[in-house]
């Protein structure tokens, strides 16, 4: 049995591993004030070229969303969302246990369009509405797609003109960087978006999200915010030493890579051998189409998510792949699909 | 000038305030504990014939919703409306201010069907969703609309059947109730809805929402939530007594339907003469189509809330009628428009 | 029956009443952008001195303390209140339903003073602790004193050199300005207060708190608050009627000066028959302390508030005077106090 | 230098770091739903004797008792703590952010008795006052000290009368299960409690608190808080696994052995040399107070927590031992105050 059911079924890189391992008996001072904490904030400064950014580490991806919400907005504020994005989907009311409407916005591909931003706004005006001030975005998406360099500038722009923040959640940004339709350098976050997250759970370390922030006005207290929410973790240490392993020398990109070449030869290979796909993907996450009785056989061998019934005979569903999968469980996969498919499965 | 623009303009109808001076200067113990107040209760129970049903007065229609979610449900649990609920447009987010996510169901008309509840409750199970627990509908809706005894029941049995409780804001009850298309009985109400509200604002007094709970389920402790949501009047009898007021000799029932034969001769007379409605309603709110030209016009006599533009040289607009409207006002506005007409304007 | 239970026992002084009357069929906009709540909010500043002061108005005094609250502070920061603090005692916990930490500082009198909020400050740093930012008082307090005008500027001062925020709650502000020991102006509250309430429930209104902003730095987007967390009166006109009628020519404070004054005569007189008072207090709430078999006696004809009991055989009580009550009531109960004493109970 | 701040200053135990490299490239399912928390699970059920019990891990302590507080409790419900319990001083609120109040309650020794309880409830009643519903104790306390087997009866008594739920934060469970003066078991713990926690932080995880939920009440939907409030990790098996290797064999009653025979040794021989204790205790938190000259001197090898000014020139400190701290640590400690005893420091 091999399991394509998400990026995080395994532990950490091995090279995390031993970071953690060289430096278990070093005493620190807690809470994300010792030195591997430090080290590894000046590290992804310095690779964004956003040396005032302030760099903090969180345990997850839910729990930086909704502290980020609490600590950024003002009661009456709203998050703007496409209806696709994870705290509108699967943080079982996350923003708004801390107090914040999100508003939900159609979206095929898991992004969203200036447009689209331009009229959540205009539609919401006076003190009996939700004032939106803070656009979610995720890249990769929640669907396997990615922003590209302009569209990110797009969004940027509309953001400033409206005076909306704009958050972009990385817990898979490393295949979003690396993806060779829409690549993006550290700085291109840096200089477009108001806060992001470079997520680590699903990129290589056991746990842990950094979250960036460029803009001034988000700064202050953050630390209060986080401690408020349970999301202060005391040998913050683990999260610094994590980071800095996983940074130094790109291995952060590579192991995105890693995930991204596979999963796209997995998704060439299955429309190779005819299957239709939900949705064309550029990342680690690839969304096929078959038949209910061929996934009746692939999942005796096969771990993988359900997304969505097509019809009563045909199931999309979602395989991801991640810095730990082994080029040999994509080929396995190809070599059984075609086998199955030649039983007219 | 006269003002169609809403059913809250002038104060309250002369009987309450008749009994609000005739009680005036009588001491009662506070917060809604005194007898005004039990005798209201009692008259709503046994109109509803729903002599365990649990009797708040409030005093906002904002208010009243977002003491009802908090009081409600555990904090995971959401509430699901129609896209045009009132929570979802004109409440500033105050149900996510109290932890709720609510879930936005597409509708044209203002109602919900038994299908569209199944979907959204198909559509979020297990941990990482929100769970629905209670449905917010309103009578009439927000777009003037109105349920039929017919397809409260249905909902009622897709509410028992999905465990959920079923919500209805009757901030314009009144006008739901008495409408020629779809009228409903107090005992409708207490038959199939868990909790609903009787409004008080828009149809006779000068402020209060009566809640009525018939739901054993969700009775305990509701003052401790009123209060903890400063929605305790100090001197509760004020509700009271105009509920008291209003309720006797069904006056209730009678301003709304006076709102209704206006709105109606209204729309018809508008109809008559060619304009088209956006919607076809039978309460106490209309929505003709106007070109901009004629509403510059009009303007100059009558306030009204602009709905929505429709084209570039076309609005809808919303005339509301109250028991307080004349009906000398909605003949001069007739004959106003048709001199307008002739205008070809 | 009489009953000194508190001052919130019977409707609205009859001018009051008049104003509602009068004004009762005109048409206006809603939500307390009508011209009546204008002209009160205009009375107000001039009254003030503040010409620049920001006023709103709530329907009661819960609702006004919890949406300042949730306005004011950031999550992380804390309200500072004497342990009498309405908040702390009668509100249902609804400060802390916005989220927010409200510290109690031990009080005798009602009152803080400059150390105990320079105290608390001193014991709440860091990131693992709220921050102190709001602090809390009432005038008149919870038990009946009064700040000077030198205490409110010693606490103005410290507040300015602590960064916080000084807040009034004025639920009994007329008899706090209007007593003997105490007395204050209107341009005193303006000047040394961030923000304040000017009570009218307790002082002759049906109902209704008007929240003066002095400081520019909590003045934006509070009608946002406000209706997020219902407190935003669709009539609104009616607080602005009922504030203007209590406002003009100072009715306002004639009403709490008769309070007052029969309060003292009250207390005077019980003081003269030998009781003891557990609080010596120059406003409109008195506390003697009478055996519980005089109690008995008493309760046939008055109702009082059970304070607290002192021993077995003795109960402190508070007894309320109003706007509204006779001098002859308070002349009676003298009367029978005296003879209940020469029956020696 | 040797760092005597805490308890968490270092990775985790060998064992645990074993476990967590032996398992690294296993793939399992996420969020706590793979076989080794399973095994960890029952691992904890068989220890207490509690078969039904359920059990979660969390991430942190803060986030252990927000997440409970939000679970278990209503709205209006409140929390009672001793005046020193960690969510009233260093958690910045969080449980306040979650909408409850936490009531107060003066306690030296870091300890609630069944007197204490009885009289903040008899305190609050009405639905004008927060109802206390959830007493919060910890053991080993905030300031070292311990409750008795019997010491938790009474309170589980008392809280059975009044229809508490009785909460144990067991950050540092270990040092109290195991500390001489008090010692408990697994099923004095899940006899007594409600919930408690069994702190993995503070005694040798490299992060981790599992909650045992006895109370059948409590129990429903608890997973669906947790994701809500951030609070479950993506890969829940870290969790697991580290439960599986501090549990088996009791390691980790072991570690806390250890911490506490070293806190002991440390406090007997600085009362050996003749200096004060703030308070006796018989964990691994140790309270000395010093001369502010020698700790000048101290702090120049030595890490600690200052804890409070005692005068002008002494200050209490507080010295934590570990799972890992080394018994020459504490010898050479020792040997360098006496040192500095006979400088005259």
């Amino acid at each position: 049995m091999y399991s394509f059911r998400n990026d995080y079924s395994e532990g950490a890189h091995p090279a995390v591993m031993q970071a953690l391992q060289e430096t278990n008996l070093v005493q620190t001072p807690g809470y994300g004030t010792d030195h591997y904490c430090e080290e590894a904030r000046a590290l992804i400064r310095e690779k964004c070229a956003a040396l005032t950014a302030d760099v903090h580490f969180l345990v997850g991806g839910t729990q930086v969303n909704l502290v980020a919400c609490a600590a950024f907005l003002r009661p009456f504020e709203a998050v703007v969302s496409p209806c696709t994005g994870h705290p509108l989907v699967h943080e079982t009311g996350a923003l708004e246990a801390t107090g914040h409407m999100v508003l939900s916005v159609p979206s095929e591909d898991g992004k969203l369009t200036p447009e689209q931003i331009r009229t959540v706004c205009a539609a919401h005006s006076g003190e009996h509405m939700v004032r939106p001030r803070m656009v979610y975005i995720s890249d990769s998406t929640e669907v396997g797609t990615a922003y590209t360099k302009e569209e990110l500038s797009a969004l940027h722009q509309v953001c400033k003109a409206l005076d909306l923040y704009l958050y972009l959640d990385g817990a898979r940004l490393g295949c979003g960087m690396t993806c060779a339709a829409a690549p993006l350098t550290w700085s291109d976050l840096a200089e477009t978006l108001d806060a992001f997250t470079i997520g680590g759970t699903k990129n290589g370390v056991l746990f842990g999200e950094a979250l960036v922030i460029t803009n001034d006005a988000l700064k202050a207290d953050f630390r209060s915010h986080m401690k408020q929410r349970g999301a202060m973790l005391a040998k913050g240490r683990l999260l610094g030493i994590q980071f800095r392993a996983i940074l130094e020398n790109d291995l952060y990109l590579e192991t995105a890579r890693h995930a991204n070449t596979l999963a796209q030869k997995l998704q060439a290979g299955i429309e190779a051998l005819g299957y239709p796909l939900f949705i064309q993907t550029p990342t680690n996450q690839i969304f096929p189409i078959f038949s209910n009785r061929l996934l009746t056989a692939l999942s005796k061998t096969y771990e993988y998510e359900a997304q969505q019934a097509m019809d009563e005979d045909h199931t999309c569903i979602r395989l991801v792949t991640s810095w730990a999968t082994p080029e040999e469980a994509v080929d396995t996969f190809l070599q059984d699909l075609k086998a199955l498919k030649e039983q007219a499965l």
